[in-house]
């Protein structure tokens, strides 16, 4: 590709790449006081925030030739508070940079000490809301990173304010210039050049629908960590409680359909098909939830329409579940490894060989014994704020907090050792 | 890209999906056993693989039209030993999979327990040595994970009889069938087709030459872990012993030059450069090295030439080394985070604060202190075989034994949580 170069991308990338190598060797205390400093700014900042904020509200409304309110987008006073609260959480955490993973004596004497280092520069491309923009800028710091942002064009006078208040606040207490930067540019021709300078970049993370997830993978040369997709299930035991198992589902697929930890499809033992099936189906239609059933479990749900061979691949993101009867465990196991993405998956079950079976041959990020999938989420696990939730097996699986932002050196002392 | 689907290609990679589920749940006494199996076949078959091995020699002297020895290439009857001793070794290792990782309750009672899980299927794509197929199938089997090897078409006769050997020795004793398969056409658009099948492999190891490589990165669709390519540095600091610092520099340059560890450039403190330079520059002519020598180094070193700044980026693997005078470690830390490939870096010193400067300060997989760069090797650091030095730091960074070959999933218990 011979595109021309955005100057403002390549030298980002050049300050950011400088920015990691000073990032690296802060002490924690220095980090630390960044943190609590933007924290402090941006309380005192709200008002520039929130005006930039309704531009961004006012732009989108027009463009979408409705004023009805675009949730994911506002600021209000609460949620800038909420966004310092984030910060001030991530001092809280210990410095993941510098810990010892391990270490081992060979036999030559040789003295191997594995150590916790940053990952470098974080290339991170998401979407719409505001707030992570500052998890983001807050967990790179606390892992020694320095991250390149690149949101998304409904919010980036958002972004713009947010960072300059960051930034202005962080360089006064010692934040390196190029340790927080945002792409200006709304051309997604930055987003091109971005994913493929690895030259400078050491990871990138995009967070956001399937079309950036894919193109980002297809044509990115620097590694990527997948986040996202989930089409995640609930498996209904025969021996399940089923007086545990209704509010359970409700909330998996209820309590926030369009986040890729609800759940989509309700998978129900065939003993139980008969008694549970109406109650749950009453359940979540009561809810708004439309049903698309299997062969087997249409007759017992009301209101449901046929399931097709697509709905069972489907991550719908609203109110509507499929439903499937299956035979026992492992016609659930065969199910969810023909169609599921290996996020959250969830057993309902009193039957512990049941659990062991499902918690061994389940592939996914998280597998689940009579709890939610909705708790796939780095602040449920007690990791701080998350950066996303990794649908890939390598580095990272599962909700990325700081740790997951790091790599290891090994560093190795000897006295004149040669090799033989 | 609408090239024609390559049918083996495609059938090898839903078998190796199959095959995985599988090889996760087999437990260590079954993958000791077809280890151990696959071993004593080995020997068993030694007179069939010579004769393999023999025809790959043959036509490789052919295509040269040359009939010097291909050393990389030539098996024999020690070199079949090894082999089979390498599969006994890794048998013996403890099985990483099921290893749990951590674990810990959060504030509502959910239990979180990280445990050890394969990545699933690997994509291996390597060059000449007939040896490594055979780490790479019992690395992978003792890790869990199916495997899909790409060999060089140098080596297709004897890979081909290695594979047979193996499968066929494991299939009697329980080896999953698709869990090691190598690709057997040599159409270079295999490459390209197994690398972008993310539906059915998780991780590519590429292990080759920079060509190899690239191209991995910029086609892949699938995660790829990055081997190889080592600009390694050796620093003499003021306060280093000389009397250890020559025959040290002397190894990390001769011992082995082909390969990635081996040292391609010298820096030298500016206040020992009248007194060490003669003597390293003599030492290492002495072993038929090239010199290649900055500006201040140039006088001080009978027979060298001087260096360009390409010299400074280049991996020789050869007997070539690049020679430049430092003013000090800072500036020593400066070039290597210019030219260095953040593989493996060494500071010879006896001061404390220097050394402690150096291995924060340099990022690398593996830093040193007082030893040869030519240790950083899986066998060399204990890890059992290695199935590449990782060169970049998502996942794996260093060498890459068994546990780098896995991945972790959350398995959460609960009692009827629902997310508030």
């Amino acid at each position: 590709m011979s595109t021309a170069i955005i100057p403002e991308v390549l030298e980002k990338a050049q300050r950011a790449r400088q920015a990691a190598a000073r990032l690296a060797e802060l002490t924690r205390a220095e980090k630390d006081r960044i943190l609590l400093a933007m924290a402090d700014a941006l309380e005192t900042n709200a008002p520039a925030i929130l005006e930039a904020n309704a531009r961004d509200v006012k732009n989108v409304q027009e463009k979408s030739g409705s004023a009805a309110p675009v949730d994911r987008l506002i600021l209000n006073e609460r949620r800038i508070a909420a966004m310092a609260e984030a910060l001030r959480a991530i001092a809280a955490f210990t410095d993941p940079i510098g810990e010892v993973l391990g270490g081992w004596r060979v036999p030559n004497g040789l003295e191997i000490t594995k150590v916790r280092v940053p990952l470098g520069v974080v290339g991170f491309i998401y979407e719409s809301r505001p707030n992570v923009t500052v998890d983001a800028a807050g967990l790179c710091l606390k892992s020694g990173n320095a991250v390149i942002l690149r949101g998304g064009s409904d919010a980036i006078q958002s972004n713009l304010c947010l960072v300059k208040t960051l930034t202005e606040a962080g360089a006064k207490v010692g934040l390196p210039e190029g340790a927080i930067q945002l792409i200006e540019t709304t051309d997604r021709a930055a987003v091109g050049q971005l994913i493929t300078m690895d030259r400078y970049i050491d990871v990138l993370i995009p967070r956001g629908g399937h079309d950036l997830i894919q193109r980002t993978k297809r044509e990115a040369t620097i590694p990527v960590i997948e986040t996202g997709e989930g089409n995640c299930h609930v498996y209904v035991d025969a021996s399940a409680d089923l007086d545990q198992a209704e509010p359970l589902i409700v909330n998996a697929k209820c309590q926030r359909p369009t986040v890729c930890n609800a759940a989509e499809t309700l998978l129900v033992h065939q003993d139980i098909a008969a008694e549970f099936l109406p109650r749950i189906g009453r359940a979540l239609t009561a809810q708004g939830v439309e049903l698309r059933a299997c062969d087997r479990s249409l007759p017992y749900i009301e209101g449901a329409r046929p399931a097709t061979e697509e709905d069972w691949y489907k991550e719908y993101l609203a109110l509507i579940m499929a439903v499937k009867v299956v035979d026992g465990v492992e016609d659930a196991i065969t199910h969810i490894s023909t169609y599921g993405t290996k996020h959250s998956e969830a057993i309902l079950t009193r039957d512990l060989e049941a659990a062991q079976r499902f918690t061994h041959a389940v592939d996914a990020a998280v597998v689940y014994v009579n709890a939610s999938t909705r708790f796939t989420d780095g602040g449920e696990f007690g990791l701080g704020a998350e950066i996303g939730i990794s649908n890939q097996k390598l580095h990272a699986r599962g909700p990325m907090g700081l740790a997951e932002l790091t790599s290891y050196k090994y560093v190795v002392v000897g006295q004149g050792h040669v090799r033989g």
